[in-house]
């Protein structure tokens, strides 16, 4: 009889076995030329140049495995980094991640994890062209991404000039709408089980379905970033002076933006599009939307300035401008340090 | 009057400031387009190719920090990778770590630990162009290093054919004795005290001074590695048909080989040069030194198979040969498994 032993684990497979294994699961894109199995891999990097960025995600710091699958992990680990490359203004054309984990996940936990690399990889046409694994007790990722800019310079965060516009793209709140959600117990985390609109945890079934849906989808949000990858090289074409993905909170990030280029960024507060997961996530807890639109991470939206001469298509969004002087205001609100900061919080 | 607060912490920091901190202390190559500072670095690839390689350290299986300095484990961590990129005849251009540790690590342990990254680095003109800092419960390393192959092909393991002979370049064996010295007590490990000859813990101070020094180079070799780097990109212009670097054991690692070539290789067991320190080890412990030199891991040796024509440098030793079937044979011993399973040891 099959108790305990049913659940096959990276322990079972040994080292070797769960390379082999993840190395089955990942097509390899046209800019591989060589792949998974060696000491290195090889990449395409055609104009000579090759755009580099590393993150490294823990276990109960970056994420939860009782509040994300391993798939959702894999996507949002891919994510961030896919993200980086974007905003430097290339294209991402490979990852490779350092895996640590415990000898008992489960190979199908594994699976997953693979799979959300694969995936999110997949939709900027990047593959995962090696790896690394390692037992430890906690679930570790070391994942970097490269990335071929097409003959275009980098945009870095030092291009600012004073008249300028502050635009950006993607998702802003989001993440921290559903990360909240999910601290104050309103919300079951769909990994852990099935989800039926109206049978929540800890608060009664007074929604209706489309309230259920945005708090979900700020959930969802939070466990799986949307990053709008396209927009980061469509900024550079377009002559952004300046770009950056947010990651630790929109203030804190366009701080380096006007430290880097030596400019003050003033932001409307009346720009912003409260999207309706972060509207109905405000209202459920009592919370100030705009807060997480300015200080939430991880939705890895891009931030960008551009010549105010420049015509912005519908991906960029105009939330603010560029002016002489220093630092990130928000006028009508009081500017706290907002934002992440790994060793302080 | 300071007692306990006298120690600056990473934590006292934060992370913007560990970040500067670090970057403050990493000059930048000649490959370098654009360094740290930016949502990702920049990096030149001169023949339009790139090489990757990356790997996962945790404290505990990785690394001690009371059998290790942060100079040594900085050192150490690069050098592994380093060294992967050099196995496949490429000259190594950059890294970037992702460095996962403790609020409570002295800033002076990052300083050293940042030193360690940066000279052996300079081992062989690369740079440290990025990274991510990030708290974590124990000290975690995410390095990835990048390549240029100056045009060459890429030299991968599935090239050895029968007749070919087998070389290898740096020293086997002597981390492996290192570590047994450690594990067994008998050496206080530099990192942590001072250390008088003759005044050894745990054994009488019987030795001479010569053996007493060649103990302490094997421990220092397990702290830090010293792969033979231009070897790599020598054996690609020789004309090496296969290579890879020895992170595992010489009998595994060219276990992978001769899987990836389809090819049998003999070793001779007399071929092998037994460093000074391995034969003090073997001789204190009671063990036999050919085990380290085949079985050990940790050094970064580099072994490559060569056509039979080849004219090897001195640089190279050659110390079997490529046969027509399958597997790793050693004349005289029993083929055991030899070396290391992060999943299973």
């Amino acid at each position: 009889m099959c108790v305990r032993r049913c659940v096959i684990t990276v322990g079972d497979l040994g080292e070797f076995g769960a390379v082999s294994r993840i190395s089955g699961r990942l097509p390899q894109g046209r800019a591989v030329l060589l792949g998974p199995g060696d000491d290195a891999a090889m990449v395409s990097a055609p104009d000579g140049r090759v755009v580099v960025s590393t993150d490294l995600l823990i276990e109960g710091r970056h994420f939860r495995r009782d509040w994300s699958s391993g798939y959702d992990i894999g996507r949002k680990a891919a994510a961030q980094n896919l993200a980086d490359v974007a905003a430097m203004g290339a294209v991402p054309t490979a990852i490779v991640v350092g895996l640590g984990m415990p000898a008992d996940v489960p190979v199908s936990w594994l699976d997953a994890l693979t799979e959300g690399f694969r995936d999110e990889c997949a939709m900027v046409g990047a593959s995962v062209v090696g790896g690394d694994t390692t037992r430890g007790d906690l679930v570790v990722l070391g994942v970097t991404a490269l990335g071929d800019l097409g003959g275009r310079p980098a945009v870095t965060r030092a291009g600012a000039r004073p008249g300028h516009v502050v635009a950006v793209a993607g998702r802003l709140g989001h993440a921290a709408a559903g990360l909240a959600l999910l601290e104050a117990g309103v919300l079951p985390a769909p990994a852990r089980q099935g989800h039926a609109p109206g049978t929540r945890n800890g608060t009664t079934a007074r929604e209706t379905p489309e309230r259920e849906a945005a708090l979900q989808a700020a959930v969802a949000a939070h466990q799986r970033p949307c990053p709008p990858y396209p927009c980061g090289p469509e900024a550079a074409r377009l002559g952004a002076s300046a770009m950056l993905d947010v990651s630790d909170g929109l203030l804190q990030d366009l701080g380096h933006v006007a430290e880097a280029s030596g400019v003050r960024i003033e932001l409307d507060p009346g720009a912003f599009e409260i999207g309706e997961p972060v509207a109905a996530a405000a209202e459920e807890l009592g919370a100030d939307p705009l807060d997480w639109v300015l200080t939430g991470g991880e939705d890895h939206a891009l931030a960008a300035t551009f010549p105010e001469e420049v015509r912005l298509p519908p991906s960029w969004h105009v939330v603010g401008r560029v002016l002489a002087g220093r630092g990130v205001v928000v006028p009508g609100r009081e500017a706290g340090p907002g934002g992440w900061d790994h060793f302080r919080s």
